[in-house]
């Protein structure tokens, strides 16, 4: 009988294996709870109303549709059970499997304070995405009809935690969109006094890049009028502002970009994890112990030569969703597994309109050469040619015209009404 | 002191007034419940995951931005008291005004079966089109995991209740939906097989227009595999399906496009009604007795000479907006209010990726030249240059492709699992 290949998670590491794998002889069901792929890397320009989630996001369905062996399920996964090799559905069905690969991501992680998250929303999915879009979009709406001083700069007062990628991402949106897209259109206050605060706990922004990077980075963020207080830990978090080390800072919008974690899925396995509950794979990708079982993409915690793992990166994902494939069609043969090995292209990422930083071996870009290789970099890797050409069109309307195309504020909650205190719905990608 | 016009609704009508009325020396608040005008003909391609909501939405404050005169505003009105001439509003707020332009839009009727809307939603707004798309996409993929044959045709089957425009144009992009663009996309069923049933109660489809270009988009649906039902009643409608006249069909999606009715706001106006809720206006689109309140658009009953009312079409709310815009500023001078005068430059409704019917004077046009004209004319109008160019390119790419760019499944509700009722939320556009 063909091999049953069961794969957890449509994002890049799932998918690329689910390509992959599908050439071989076997038989293949990618589980994912939402109907699309996600090209995360641009989540945040719809938060911040540049995309619409169409842009970047194309169904799984369509993505697997040349592959006749390929079947693809949405659900939410319950839990795994190594032993019996089956994956339980939260709809009552269950698969078995040959060969498992899960590639179910990571979730926001709040340091052990979970009842944050109502108030500061981390950015995972479209629905996160829609979310904080409606949240800043709200934002200056009510500041316009406040009478109270106070409350109209909590109202215009925007703070991101946490200053990786997404983090410094999300603050230059958010300081472009007051200060440029919305500035000649509110008559009760000036848009470009909004206040845009990144706070990191680190020494430094950015931290996975060259210091001279990370430094060109800030001075771009700072150039767009978003203050950094690095080496500066959040306390509390509130609706109506954050705590910053002992000094309260009122701000009714608080965004969540400070560190992951591994879902609920993951610990239900009883298999070693790290500290950041992701789960410890072998060279192959294999989960100790279980040779069939293979662990992929965020949720791997993958260890390097001379120490750490592999960071949370779609190319890592990509290479590791198609060498896992390779060592499930090699193991299905009667072969031996080869041990991964990431090839580094190099990382980057943008700040604002024009500035951007790259670096990748030796090179190292910053300013606006960083952003054009970030631009380049971003488009070519959108998946499918329709998305490629609708996000480049808009992009270059938004550059030349200071717009943003997707300043829609929907969603079932009533706007301009204090926002009830979202359910803690979990967030992970599949689980 | 400076003239104070409030303007109620940012739709066709309304927006149209606040751009002529700010050419004259007033104040102008413009207040509407969303943030955006919506281009209402192509909200059914939201719905069927055509486009996306941003393609045919536009912040209701960048469109009137260069108006320094204009304040929009962003709330829902809870009541309107001619006598003191103010505007009351949910967040309580208040406006007074010296002139005031109603512009508040119809929604749905039920006919007396309000209980009905959980079961059957209508399509008015953006957050109702995403409702729509999910319960359509989500029917797709509960059937690819249904054990039962039964419930698996229910879920196959949709049931589209009004052959007005709406409900041919949903009826029509829904059998393309399942005959073109998931047709290779499930392995347990053939989406081909999908059941898409046209219910009208009249004797035919599209009675406003001539009765052979019914008949031609009527064969155009039938074409495309709808089933189209004329001179059947709807008599209950469930979750679980539809009663026509006395028989029942099971069916997990039924939508409602069969008829409208004025809001509670105009109810609570203390004036007389239509028997469709609508205000009844005299010829120069005032409130008989209020000479200072205008009611244009989809919520004025204004007779015609020879019997009958003006339709609820987006040419009407354009020219209402502008005349009373000019009534307002001529009475302010001190001159005369004119009648209102409607120049009828036609009709036009879609059918599928190649059919149309339009007429216009004593021309008639249908099959491919209707829908070219209707294509023509809907890209003419879609507000904005860059909305135009990115519709024009999905509606490209998806005639070249069969494909739908926005297949995405979103919200909060949990997919995947018994749609809850939803809470039956007041629909009307602005009140």
């Amino acid at each position: 009988m063909t091999a049953h290949v069961v794969i957890i998670g449509g994002g890049f590491g799932g998918l690329a294996a689910a390509r992959r794998i599908a050439r071989g002889p076997v038989r293949v069901t990618l589980v994912d709870r939402q109907n699309h792929h996600l090209f995360q890397p641009l989540l945040y320009q719809v938060a911040t109303a540049g995309l619409s989630p169409a842009d970047i996001a194309s169904p799984i369905r369509s993505l697997v549709a040349g592959h006749p062996n390929v079947e693809t399920r949405m659900a939410e996964v319950a839990g795994v059970d190594l032993q019996k090799k089956q994956v339980r559905l939260r709809d009552g069905g269950s698969l078995g499997y040959d060969a498992l690969i899960i590639a179910a991501g990571v979730r926001h992680a709040y340091f052990g304070h979970d009842e944050w998250e109502a108030a500061a929303p981390g950015l995972k999915t479209i629905d996160d995405a829609l979310e904080i879009r409606r949240r800043v979009l709200t934002a200056f709406e009510e500041a316009e009809t406040e009478p109270d001083a106070a409350t109209r700069e909590a109202l215009l007062s925007f703070v991101v935690v946490g200053a990786g990628p997404t983090g410094v991402e999300l603050a230059g949106a958010i300081a472009e969109l007051a200060r440029f897209t919305v500035a000649k259109e509110f008559r009760r206050f000036d848009p470009c006094k909004a206040r845009v605060v990144l706070v990191e706990a680190g020494p430094r922004m950015l931290s996975a890049f060259d210091e001279r990077l990370s430094d060109s980075a800030r001075r771009a963020l700072e150039k767009l009028g978003v203050e950094v207080r690095l080496g500066t830990r959040v306390t509390s978090v509130r609706a109506d502002g954050v705590t910053l080390g002992d000094a309260f800072l009122p701000a009714r919008t608080v965004l969540w970009a400070a560190g992951v974690q591994g879902p609920p899925l993951a610990r239900a396995l009883g298999v070693e994890l790290d500290r950041a509950g992701r789960v410890k794979v072998q060279s192959d990708l294999t989960i100790p112990g279980h040779p069939e079982a293979y662990v992929i993409g965020d949720l791997a915690s993958f260890e390097v030569e001379g120490g750490g793992t592999l960071p949370g990166l779609a190319p890592v994902a990509l290479q590791q969703g198609r060498h896992a494939a390779d060592n499930v069609l090699t193991a299905l043969a009667g072969k031996p597994r080869a041990p991964f090995r990431y090839l580094d292209k190099g990382i980057m990422a943008t700040v604002g309109r024009a500035a951007g930083i790259a670096q990748t071996g030796r090179l190292r870009f910053s300013g606006f050469l960083g952003w054009l290789a970030w631009l380049f970099i971003h488009i070519l890797y959108l998946v499918g040619f329709r998305n490629r050409l609708l996000v480049m069109i808009q992009w270059a309307w938004a550059w030349f015209t200071f717009g943003r195309g997707a300043r829609l504020i929907t969603g079932v909650t009533p706007p301009l009404q204090p926002a009830p205190a979202p359910t803690t719905r979990e967030r992970e990608k599949v689980a």
